[in-house]
């Protein structure tokens, strides 16, 4: 039996081996004498949750009233959105990006992601930044453009005039000239689908098709080795880039930076331009692009070399990162490896050419892909730290970061953010449900972040919106608001490689963008009422 | 061209536009050079890496020379099963358990992690602590044990004499002795294995089986409630308890503590029995099985009540678990809330019954689910801050603890562990590759967790070896080693509900034990030169 009395400032409550009388009897007291129950326990619940907010990203900024709207709208679109998945059982962030994609095309929270200036993308690689639309329906369609089959079932393509010389025995079929090619098909739309599904990763299948990250790392340089035949070519080469701005414009994105590996850029005859040539041509275009879209701020390249090239192989490139940034400072930002990090040799391995620029007190930025792993405690797992001693710039990826608690403290204490590509990771298979990315855990922290999409067309996205609709779905949690997105996009700025009066200009430019996105939005939002 | 002059003390660089004979001119000086490359970018490495070793968990623990040649040996089988395992693509931790068991079955890791004492298992529920085997083999097996089939092809069990009423028309066909059942059977193996089926989530195809949360969380309670009919029979009750204890026993573990809902256990007459006879069989059973297997230290109850439950449901549960820990103090530990966590009642719903025990000045120990869940924002995903706040002694999962950095700072201060069951996590859809378990970030950290099974019958599993398994080989990073190990089994027993004296005993009995795990392993190492 229990027994209770609730005096004038305390309960006390006597306990004794309990009969189902007993229970019952204490179970009727204790319903009717909840007034009397202190709540001390819960004292710092408020504060504890204020702090929590305080920490999120986007926490400290404060909403003029017209945001606060938004923002309250923006969270309820949201809640309904996830609401009606929940439903059908179908919450694109934790499905496949593949089998997501038009899921997301509908839904209105995605169509306002697209509308929002989005300031800067700060990841993303040379050729894979516009729809590979173009590049079937355009390029392959320019005169002189060859064709030949890989024993693989894949392609190669290369422009020439003269015709080319045949390519390596057991390595390729005959060049074939495309024009001729398609003129003999019965199906051209059907054979022009083949070569867009050459150009990207995406499949209905994507558990079946790629097994494994080494299956799709393998599937995806194919892509790039299939698309550099294309684009390497110095008419491609300026459309393509031209085009890329283009989409990203479209998207509502301000500004890009580009890792770009800077291969041979060839000409009709089989001339072949170095990477000055290729450096001047980004400068060219860009500067082209801007005057005839002065609201957008223009691009920078971040020079790459390949993770698998030995040390004195990366000793090459980091002279030719030092000499290319000496004589285009304003267009070269910095130096990065790229291609799968567990493949490749870790910073340390090549820490003898990774120095030289320090040890010469040159100033080469670093912007390291570090932490693109799920293993730890391997060698290449030590790339977060190695990259952040290193002085970079940003991390690429640094997935692995919330497993380096020093690390993750140090790219705090120096203000080093995240590039987080969401899409990126979930289909080349680091996180399945985006819900349960580990940038939940950095944003949560107020660690730096800065969205990217990284290969958006070989991945079938377009843009950065795509990313930016997993991040405010999913990743973010259900209370990340406008504070998040607004935060996301100054970071883009914030963390870019522009010059401090760039910056001043971008934000400028950004902000008039925002405010106007910030009056269209409301409006169609009273509309609607 | 490049310029460049190696002083005595200084490397300077001059840059000047780059030609190609300019690079490859550098290129070769450079080359030359790397002798005067000064190394102060580096100077902290060493300090910091040490640093992260002495976060992670068991970095601060000191090893005798033959843990430590023993902790040598562990790490090279797990390097040399990691390098194996990426040949085949096929590394068990990043596969599902269901595909992954007979491959753990023939690791030898896995072997050493099956004799290694692991000292307590702290999360475990009631009705899934043994082999579904035995229940088929054993309880179905028995007399008087009668089968229906219900319309959605499942079944359930009954013990009767005489023959039961009908079950409610709609629900299940008549009930059939399933001793004469048997005997019209042409195929009986057949029909056990469909039991078997019946009794547990394993499925060849588990990602069609079970494509959402909602759906496997509704066949795991479908499971629970064929096991209840065989398992709440008196006799079954004890004999299953007692085989349980004996499966963790040979799979050395030291002592258990059960999650248990304590509904009423039947006898052949249709008596039923309250939940203080269950207590005090539970009791009853360990202290027998103590008796016979001196080495095990016992088990203690954790009175759970489902979250659906409304207030009111769990204020008299709370008055219950009061009752029966005034009775039974050694062995009621105290209360928790089990059940879908995201389709329940959230803590800070039920606070009006949950802080009954504290406004009455009644010590009501909890072992709280909470954060078993990937939805962020969401009113359920404050339970990992609110049962800190109500004082809970362990958290069950925390999932999403590394998404709540003041939550899990004040748990980390608190001392408060987290009970990580990672092959649970997976069947359930929280995590589909073990490399990314969020509690390789919390162990990195030295968050203080423990390893449990939750489940194991129900996952094809057996005791808490296969999730040792996992942790030591994905979720703690190639460099956990047996300090890790070490410290698991200690935190197992340390942060369990025994008394002060219990706990002395209990780091005695498996401290002998360890000792003697150390000795045995050296000594079969030593064979083997």
């Amino acid at each position: 039996m229990l027994g209770w009395d609730c005096g004038a400032s305390r309960c006390s409550f006597k306990m004794m081996p309990p009969s189902g009388q007993g229970i019952r009897l204490a179970y009727l007291v204790l319903n009717l004498a909840s007034i009397c129950l202190p709540t001390p326990l819960w004292k710092d619940r408020d504060s504890l949750m204020q702090e929590e907010k305080a920490h999120q990203m986007g926490g400290n900024l404060v909403l003029n009233r017209q945001e606060q709207q938004l923002s309250t709208k923006l969270i309820n679109l949201k809640k309904k959105e996830v609401a009606a998945a929940i439903t059908t059982g179908q919450f694109p962030p934790s499905m496949h990006f593949f089998r997501a994609k038009s899921l997301i095309d509908q839904s209105t929270v995605f169509s306002i992601l697209k509308r929002m200036p989005k300031g800067a993308v700060l990841h993303l690689h040379d050729y894979a930044i516009l729809s590979v639309d173009w590049l079937v329906h355009n390029a392959t369609y320019l005169p002189d453009c060859y064709i030949c089959f890989t024993h693989t079932g894949t392609v190669r393509f290369r422009f020439s005039k003269p015709h080319p010389p045949n390519p390596v025995p057991g390595q390729c079929s005959q060049w074939v000239l495309l024009e001729t090619y398609r003129k003999q098909l019965r199906n051209v739309t059907e054979f022009d689908s083949s070569l867009l599904r050459n150009l990207t990763l995406v499949t209905d299948a994507p558990e079946l098709a790629y097994p494994s990250q080494t299956a799709i790392w393998k599937q995806f340089e194919e892509v790039f080795l299939i698309a550099s035949g294309l684009i390497c070519y110095a008419p491609v080469f300026k459309a393509y880039f031209y085009q890329g701005l283009l989409e990203f414009y479209e998207d509502n994105v301000q500004y890009v930076e580009i890792r770009a590996i800077l291969p041979p850029v060839y000409e009709l005859d089989g001339t072949r331009h170095n990477k000055s040539w290729s450096v001047a041509t980004y400068r060219e275009v860009t500067r082209q692009f801007v005057e005839e879209h002065p609201d957008f701020l223009g691009a920078k390249i971040i020079f790459t070399a390949h993770r698998r090239l030995n040390v004195s192989q990366i000793k090459e490139a980091i002279v030719t990162a030092m000499a290319l940034r000496a004589r285009f400072p304003d267009t070269l930002a910095g130096f990065d490896l790229v291609g799968d990090e567990d493949e490749g040799h870790s910073l340390w391995d090549l820490k003898d050419a990774l120095t030289i620029p320090y040890s010469l007190g040159v100033n080469l930025p670093y912007f390291f892909h570090a932490g693109e792993t799920d293993w730890q405690g391997t060698s290449v797992d030590n790339n977060v730290l190695d990259a952040l001693l290193l002085n970079t710039s940003r991390i690429g990826h640094g997935l692995a970061l919330i497993k380096h608690p020093v690390a993750k403290n140090l790219s705090l204490k120096k203000d080093i953010p995240v590039e987080v590509c969401p899409i990126s990771n979930q289909v080349l298979l680091f996180v399945a449900d985006l819900l349960s990315h580990p940038a939940a855990s950095l944003m949560a922290e107020g660690h730096p972040i800065v969205i990217s999409p990284d290969d958006p067309p070989i991945f079938g996205a377009k843009g950065v919106s795509y990313d930016f609709y997993e991040v405010f779905m999913a990743i973010g949690g259900m209370n990340a608001d406008l504070r998040m997105l607004k935060q996301l996009a100054l970071n883009s700025i914030t963390y870019s490689a522009m010059q401090l009066e760039e910056k001043t200009k971008a934000k400028e430019v950004w902000q008039k963008k925002w405010d106007q996105f910030v009056a269209d939005l409301s409006d169609s939002f009273l509309r609607e009422l």
